[in-house]
């Protein structure tokens, strides 16, 4: 703490400078090139006069004296180079956000151009320093630097398509559509919580696997983070965690314009960030003038690598849409083109005379450079690896294992089988007996609860704790935070394509967490969400703690793998499909309450979705199908017993994973539910929103349709219908 | 800032104190009834030492040598009383939370027998102080407290039948099953965002209402929260916002037990909590012997209310489980019951001889006097509202609209109504012309955006904003912050009935909320959510910010009105709907882009949740019908247009509200449905999950079942098949 003391109290200092407008006025006299942001009332529109002060002195080092000696001027136009593209890309799509990209040139340019080490040749260079964006609708600043660096994937043409059908500039940086983006960010505060993520699987790999003579993992990981970041709840946790685990090559910029997108932060965010950081256990350091004060910004990275047991937060003030005469600091320059009159208007006062979307000779001249040192810091971390894989071929083989999602070969072998003679357990207990035994085959399984790691069953037995001390461990403990849980995990796959993180809560919770797996869907993160208590059969915590309509939400979400195993075999085929797909997250619903294991289930059936676990029928024509999930599959084979004793033909379908069966051809999907059969009956203990589909016009749903109850869990089922007799009838009904 | 210094000095050293091992058992010798919690290995089960030394010291005080005059003896008796009516009701239901009642025995009991002001034969006497159990989990704390209190909804045989089945005493505090339970909680972090929001509805009915001869609303919000909603970013959301409000009457008690369900909260929360606070911009009080330091908690209290201009958070450490000798201080007292041995020595060491549930005589009749004694406070209230009514009409009646819901007979008048003819427009803006139109009706209409009033389309005109110095204003500024956007809205409805409180962002961004929306679901919160932005028809931003399955996540949720209205009548009728229905909470689901008045649409038929809006069959046997919702009843009157040109007659039905649907009889869905025409066709830009129920086994759904794209909005339209020609080809395929 006290290495930041002095910092932090030029921080306060500053910000009672900034909240008192008269200490502020006389202030700004001697501090010619740092603009504040003014005071304004709600009501009053009126731009603060501050602004134009700033602007001549800005132009005064922006005009075209380019000497190859002045690197001062020549950085200047680098930066205004990236201004500018944002503001063409913008203007021509007529839709973004150019204000962010004008104030954070600056920052971004000393990143890409003097700091960070990546070879944009190859994106995925293991080694190479990751950057988030978690601010994530400035999206041009990322292009823009992606370009100038080098990378194949933003070519003039692509900035030129920003935000266009099919383009790889889209409205929000996307992993999955640009090389060069690590995650998918603009859902505030998910950036953040990534990079933690991304810092967090740094130190593992690096406390695992480096050695006295050989740092073969050895990267920084940098955010640049704005007001609407922090205020999300989700990065508060993420960075509680950050500083609980002393993520020392985590470097947050922090863009305090003072503007979000309903104008002055003063109308909603008052709180005193720095000291919250240092609360937070984070190193803490203000530049003040983060437009123009290159020095301060590059002291400010030195001083935060030179912190090597925290994170560090570099709060950077800055002014939205630098550069616009009659835009800068205010929240019209948030989200919406400049227009053509204000874009020429910069072009003025910033002293450009190019024409859109060019990029100086000079400049892409001095940006060239970083295809060949890119190429050489890989090479020379490749020759540093083959010395590393000399001298330590078991780590080293590990170690690619994770870098290339080496599986082992026989790594499915380690899947327990169970066979209906095994004693009943919960899905929660047979969950924890694969997590333990894929551990041992798959060196990328990382994870942990939150809080709940007793109850979700999750904690791997042969390691300790990921903690500060002991980052070479993998039961990482996430604290009551989900969703920070969910983001930190999608930071962790997407390091390495070897990660499986895993995580856990009360499936009910994942309503806390819901944004950060919408992310895992679709920036393609295989993150395992163990989700046990999946439904009333939990008892007694009652409706707050009982979910009802969550596997429906998440059958209805895209890309996500929702599973409900009904047994202990089930559980292994769903941790077999879970591994196995790398770009899909899977939710695995898990029971609290002990389940039979049933004749028929099997980690094959798992695969198809939805499969036949028992039939007397013939021909493909039985008088009724009964579907059944997880905890109700038991039910509906009790069932398919008794109806089968009266003479009936019965099929009982094991349905654990809608999208699986979806995936299927038509004629496997005819096998086990013939059109002809209309005669179908589903049990699940959760909503029966979307079952209609399965069971067809004619067919009946029993599940649930409104919330839980407190009560022994066998009298909740009992009192809401889902037992063998409510089937049975249903059954008849219908047949 | 000032004010706290002292007390923020006092914490940090105690911090210091507390992580430093040797400075800690230097100071333990000198605290004898202070129990820190030991610094434990995550490994380590053993129990730490320092929790015996205390007990003898609590047992010495606990016998049972009751004196009148003696008062300190009696509170302890009272505190024991608590406990075990905790300890007993966990035991009996063998499920529960026995630890939380046992630590925060005395801080209960000074609230409720010392502090608060409040009615037990009216738990709804408007100017009672408002308690939230934010740790819900431990919800016996309040039962025991509330029979004690005399409240006539916990008998003895209530508390016997904890966790049963019907009972009035369930799992988690329930305001909907319990009368003297102002909220609902149990999901960590709610409730202290629902106490920001009843704070800020007392701060805002007091500024518009009271008059200086008379302060008609005053009153406090209390709230005890733990270290689970102190690691839950949303708690941080709303405390951020509690102390940029200035709610100086919200006085929140931090369980610090450094316990949670994982073990010691070392292994996942080390940051300073008390720093955070501070830097939120709160007044920080550090109790650090909770256990027995009852005139330190009654100190702590007395300088909250001293100070009004900032929220109040006392820490008050204290033992989890304190008085069970072998479970005190640990995880296993969390969550659990103590079991009969350990109740046994508990008994023993506390100096308990009573039977389970018993309520000595001398506690009961100590406490009887709260009956007379809030009946009169009740009064007294009541009488100065006499007054103030005589003197100050209009505001009266404005007041007591909003405490008794009391709507003008003629509001839905104040209704905007649309013909074909009104211009398109977006059904965002008619919604803003909705709000502004009721905020002149509606007296308990208060809301805003998390930081997109200018998008959402949300900001009343005839009001400023409501902040800390004009808390009389009814435009709230949420900031980013969209999980206690929702947490506080709930807390403001529950308030008072007549409130209706609005929220606003993204659509999308019901992912970061939808926690709090599911409780304001469960506890019958009727919060407006307004959501903006409500399919691929946003355009450029992308698959982050375009909603796909959420329509389809919230018709599967209880008791939620989801709404996606289709032009300007059916946003009135949704508005109409939404004010209606107290109990229920409405989202609507509007569009960024321009819709045009619909021939057909009404105010009537979105009561209906499905209705015609145009057909040329006659005998309720149409060739084809058409359904659609939102933006794409648009399409599908287009379409029908066309068929009809081809002579089919085609029916067009407007799908606006699902559940709206479900309520009517069965003779009005076959007048819009019939059984017999099963030529169906549904369109909506969102999943077509749950659509199968709607247009049965032989219908067509037009949806999009993958992730949306950055593109202009026509663009995406287009690529994925949301058109008039998609919609008139799958009619023909199917009738």
């Amino acid at each position: 703490m006290a290495s930041s003391s002095l910092h932090l109290s030029q921080a306060f200092l500053a910000r009672a400078v900034y909240l008192n407008p008269e200490i502020r006025a006389a202030s700004l006299s001697s501090t010619s090139s740092l603009s504040f942001p003014a005071l304004k009332s709600s009501s009053s529109s009126k731009p603060p006069t501050s602004r134009r002060r700033t602007t001549p002195a800005i132009r005064a080092t922006a005009v075209e004296t380019l000497d190859k000696t002045t690197e001062a001027s020549l950085v200047e136009k680098s930066v205004n180079t990236i201004r500018f593209l944002a503001i063409d890309a913008v203007e021509k799509a007529n839709s973004g956000h150019p204000g962010l990209p004008m104030g954070c040139a600056p920052m971004g340019h000393i990143l890409y151009d003097e700091v960070m080490r990546y070879n944009p040749k190859n994106p995925s260079w293991f080694n190479r320093d990751r950057f988030v964006l978690s601010a994530g609708h400035g999206c041009m600043l990322q292009y823009a630097l992606l370009h100038l660096a080098g990378y194949d994937s933003v070519q003039e043409d692509d900035l030129k398509q920003f935000r266009q059908w099919g383009s790889k500039t889209p409205g929000h940086p996307e992993n999955f559509e640009t090389y060069g983006i690590e995650v998918t960010t603009g859902p505030l505060g998910q950036g953040i919580a990534n990079g933690v993520g991304l810092a967090l699987a740094e130190k593992h790999l690096a406390a695992r696997f480096n050695k006295p003579d050989s740092e073969i993992v050895d990267h920084y990981t940098y955010v640049i983070l704005g007001d609407g970041c922090q205020m999300e709840g989700i990065s508060n946790e993420a960075c509680s965690l950050a500083g609980h685990w002393g993520l020392g090559k985590l470097i947050a910029f922090y863009d305090d314009n003072h503007i979000s997108i309903d104008g002055d932060t003063e109308i909603a965010f008052t709180e005193n960030v720095d000291q919250r950081f240092e609360a937070l256990g984070w190193h803490v350091i203000w530049v003040k003038n983060g437009n123009t004060g290159y020095d301060e910004i590059r002291a400010a990275i030195k001083e935060a690598k030179a912190v090597t047991d925290k994170p560090t937060l570099i709060k950077v003030t800055t002014t939205i849409g630098f550069g616009s005469p009659n835009k800068a600091n205010s929240y019209s320059v948030h989200g919406a083109a400049l227009g053509a009159k204000e874009v020429d208007a910069t072009r003025q006062n910033l002293g450009w005379p190019y024409e859109p979307f060019h990029v100086p000779e000079d400049v892409k001249k001095h940006w060239s450079r970083h295809t060949p040192e890119g190429a050489a810091l890989e090479a020379e971390w490749n020759a540093k690896f083959a010395e590393y894989e000399k001298k330590y071929k078991e780590e080293a083989a590990e170690l690619k294992a994770i870098i290339n999602r080496e599986l082992p070969a026989d790594w499915e072998k380690a899947l327990p089988t169970y066979t209906p003679e095994t004693p009943a357990d919960a899905t929660r207990n047979l969950s924890q007996q694969n997590l333990n035994a894929l551990a041992k085959v798959l060196p990328g399984l990382i994870g942990g609860s939150a809080d709940l790691a007793s109850s979700n069953m999750t904690l791997l037995k042969s390691f300790g704790d990921f903690q500060k001390a002991t980052p070479e461990e993998r039961n990482v403990r996430f604290g009551v935070r989900e969703h920070a849980m969910g983001a930190i995990c999608n930071g962790i796959a997407l390091h390495s394509p070897g990660f499986i993180p895993y995580c856990a809560t009360f499936f009910v919770f994942t309503d806390y967490m819901r944004a950060a797996i919408r992310i895992s869907a679709l920036c393609e993160a295989g993150v395992i969400y163990v989700m046990t208590h999946d439904s009333i059969g939990l008892g007694e915590d009652g409706p707050t703690h009982q979910p009802i309509e969550h596997l429906a939400s998440f059958r209805a979400m895209p890309n996500v793998l929702m599973l409900r195993p009904a047994d202990g075999n089930e559980t292994a085929g769903s941790y077999r499909v879970a591994v196995l797909n790398q770009k899909r997250p899977s939710i695995l619903a898990l029971s609290r309450q002990k389940l039979p294991n049933l004749p028929g289930t099997s980690i094959e059936g798992v695969e198809k979705g939805g499969y036949t676990i028992s039939d007397n029928s013939s021909g493909n024509k039985p008088d009724v199908i009964l579907i059944g999930t997880g905890s109700e599959l038991e039910i509906a084979a009790a069932a398919a017993d008794d109806l089968r004793k009266e003479g009936k033909t019965v099929r009982v379908v094991s349905f654990v994973s809608w999208e699986l069966f979806d995936d299927q051809s038509d004629e496997y999907k005819e096998s086990v539910l013939p059109a002809s059969v209309t005669a179908r009956v589903s049990i699940e203990a959760g909503s029966t929103f979307g079952w209609h589909k399965i069971v067809g016009s004619k067919g009946k749903t029993i599940g649930i349709d409104r919330f839980g109850a407190s009560a022994p869990a066998g009298k909740i089922y009992k009192e809401y219908g889902i037992t063998k007799e409510a089937v049975i009838s249903a059954a008849k009904e219908v047949s």
